[in-house]
């Protein structure tokens, strides 16, 4: 097996390939890309059907195999995300700003990829192409380890992949699946500071912890979501009510799912029966503080923990504040910096939440499941970041690029007077 | 002495002061430390001696105790830069993108400050100042470990800023000057992770190796500059010259300073022989390669060595090449990615050199030496990055931010069907 680091050598040398293809040429690369993941469904449903067997044979959990399980609608799920990708405006080339200087140089700022991008995730096999259609419509070539419980369905789909990519006289490097499972490998590769741009780890709390203690190589990470909704006095509590059962049950496992509810002390007494109702119909376990189980007298008491905690699940922590001063400061203490959202009916008091804190997302009456780079016009998503460089909240095809600067002049320099008459006339 | 983490956790609970600061408050705070700066005057004169003194004791070069000598002259230059940042935009709560999606939530990218800047850094004092205003006006906190020859000058420097803090009510944490100076201090520094959200390193490579490598912390770095300036075939000989002197000799110690050389063999003729007397008439010691040789006999040979070298000094690497794609194809192999130099009369071969090349920052026709925040415009640096993420190329006020989004919408949820309309409804 090749070892690692001559692995990303080869696909550092390759990126400079997909760095400089023009827009077209990327799209009909990853249109092709779709067309033969469609084309080899048979191929990656038989080695789907490995992983499922391997992985019922440990007694993996039901959640877990329904994350790795693929069929003919998932599979045409994935070739439709990378055609999607392909109708994206392409980030690379693009002047963001443009200006000159007072001595007549003119200056733009043009995106530029970012080189070589390693992505680590865990179960979905769809993430492989996924991540690959980004990686690569940015113009970045991408170095993927998945999860050792996908790696036939991965490197099947990594296999149709690469025929796209070999059809289109690309080198295959540009794409490079790790085989090899081993974790001093992904210790190895996040440690090539001098090949690797930047890493995406996209995983459980453990893989990302793993990865930004031990990389060398610039990580864009997100721990959790510790997503809040503040309901303020005076709130319209329909208007609350409806964001908190979309943010709380429409999807419990994701990272942008409610996870603490605050109620000012003055709506408390109308909201907070009325949302405990509508929550447990839906199944929802509550966690309510020792003021909000006055409302709610048959709740658990909530701990300090339940209101750090990232249930990813049926339960909600609920507290009731005094103000909205004490909303921030509950906030501020427990904040993942992913999303939080306000309620309420007074612009100041929004303005005030949105000023006071600086988590990636905010939102004012809308629900926290806008978190999400689909939802809020970005295409398509790689991540969500809550690490405040580069990219903070959902990521796009823009966060895999950098802007740098273009000049031109006509000459000019910063000292004119260096280069004598004698020596600068013809 | 107290301890470095817990000094960085009074800094980063100390943020949210500066954070929160308006942009006027802040711009009066950073006048106020310069008139600080000016009353110190003779304070920060006599500290400055004491370390100018202790250097010369130990036998410090003089190149080196130039850097770290100040004079009238030099604190009024200190105090009239950090005067300078309050005159500055303030890049916090600018909203760079705004749009409604199809569900009418309303979408903002908002800058926001990163947090807690650490800045690591050595023998010149006016870092001190200028980080500390730069950080400031962006909303930032601020962790200074500067030099060992500097400590004098830097708490003096320091104390004037802290005063104005206090002046304005505001905590002195917001900027923490580290005075414990062992080595294990930095390390345990830049693995507070969770407390401090960037580390900028300047100072010389092995500094910036040692943060990079041990760092939990993101860094942003540049290791150094290779500065490349290829003459193309074609070119104007008088306008390449002018560039080629100011690029090497108006300040060869700084990193956008020209190392290395390249000419398209065409023009070699004629252009290297005047290109070598204009060079050696200020003192360039040239290293060329064989195909050179031929138009500069005299001179020493180039070794692979000279062409991946930052000399920092009046020397230049000089290479011949056969075409365009030559020169990119060694600007390649040798850069550290941070500004390259084309000049040449057509335009074809300016757009393929910009589009080949990577780098931070490339110039058709003007000067290595404006690769710099304050001639690009950006008013002040805070350092240039050849970090492909965040930032890429030279830094100000805007690479101390971050954007976010701000979300506003009237109760949109994303799974409308979830709430019953009995409930939904009064």
């Amino acid at each position: 097996m090749t070892d690692i680091k001559t692995l990303a050598l080869q696909c550092r040398d390759a990126a400079t390939a997909i760095a400089s293809l023009p827009t077209q040429a990327k799209n009909a690369l990853l249109r092709a890309m779709a067309d033969a993941l469609l084309a080899d469904e048979a191929v990656i449903l038989a080695a789907n059907a490995r992983d499922i067997e391997a992985a019922a044979a440990k007694g993996i959990g039901s959640a877990m195999l329904d994350r790795l399980r693929l069929d003919t609608a998932r599979v045409q799920g994935i070739a439709a995300a990378v055609r999607e990708v392909a109708e994206l405006p392409d980030p690379v080339g693009q002047v963001t700003r443009a200006y000159d200087r007072p001595n007549g140089i003119h200056v733009e700022r043009v995106r530029v990829p970012l080189g070589v991008i390693a992505m680590i995730y865990e179960a979905r096999p769809n993430v492989t192409a996924d991540a690959a259609a980004l990686c690569l419509k940015a113009g970045n070539a991408v170095i993927l380890r998945g999860g050792s419980e996908a790696i036939h369905s991965n490197t099947a789909i990594a296999a149709a992949l690469k025929r796209a990519l070999r059809d289109a006289g690309l080198p295959e490097a540009v794409l490079t699946l790790v085989e090899d499972l081993r974790r001093e490998t992904i210790l190895e590769l996040i440690q090539l500071s001098d090949i690797i741009d930047l890493v995406i780890p996209r995983g459980g709390e453990g893989l990302i912890r793993f990865v930004a203690e031990h990389a060398r190589v610039p990580v864009i990470k997100h721990y959790k979501g510790v997503c809040h909704q503040y309901v303020d006095a005076g709130a319209d509590e329909d208007l609350a009510l409806a964001l908190l059962v979309d943010g709380k049950v429409s999807r419990p496992s994701a990272c942008n799912a409610l996870e603490t509810l605050l109620v000012h002390r003055d709506i408390a007494p109308s909201f907070l029966p009325k949302a405990a109702a509508a929550l447990r119909m839906r199944g929802v376990d509550l966690r309510v503080d020792e003021a909000g189980r006055a409302w709610i007298p048959d709740a658990a008491a909530a701990t300090e923990e339940d209101f750090a905690a990232e249930f990813l699940d049926l339960v909600l922590a609920i507290g009731v504040v005094d103000d909205l001063d004490a909303a921030i400061a509950h906030i501020r203490r427990h904040t993942s910096d992913h999303t939080e959202v306000i309620v309420t009916r007074d612009p100041a008091h929004a303005d005030a939440f949105v000023h006071a804190l600086r988590s990636a997302v905010v939102m004012v009456n809308a629900s926290s499941r806008f978190s999400d780079g689909g939802e809020l016009g970005l295409g398509a998503e790689i991540g969500i970041s809550t690490t405040r460089l580069h990219s903070y909240g959902p990521m796009g095809l823009e966060a895999l690029t950098v802007e740098r600067f273009v000049v031109r002049g006509e000459g000019q320099v910063r000292h004119p007077g260096l280069l004598g008459v004698s020596e600068g006339e013809k």
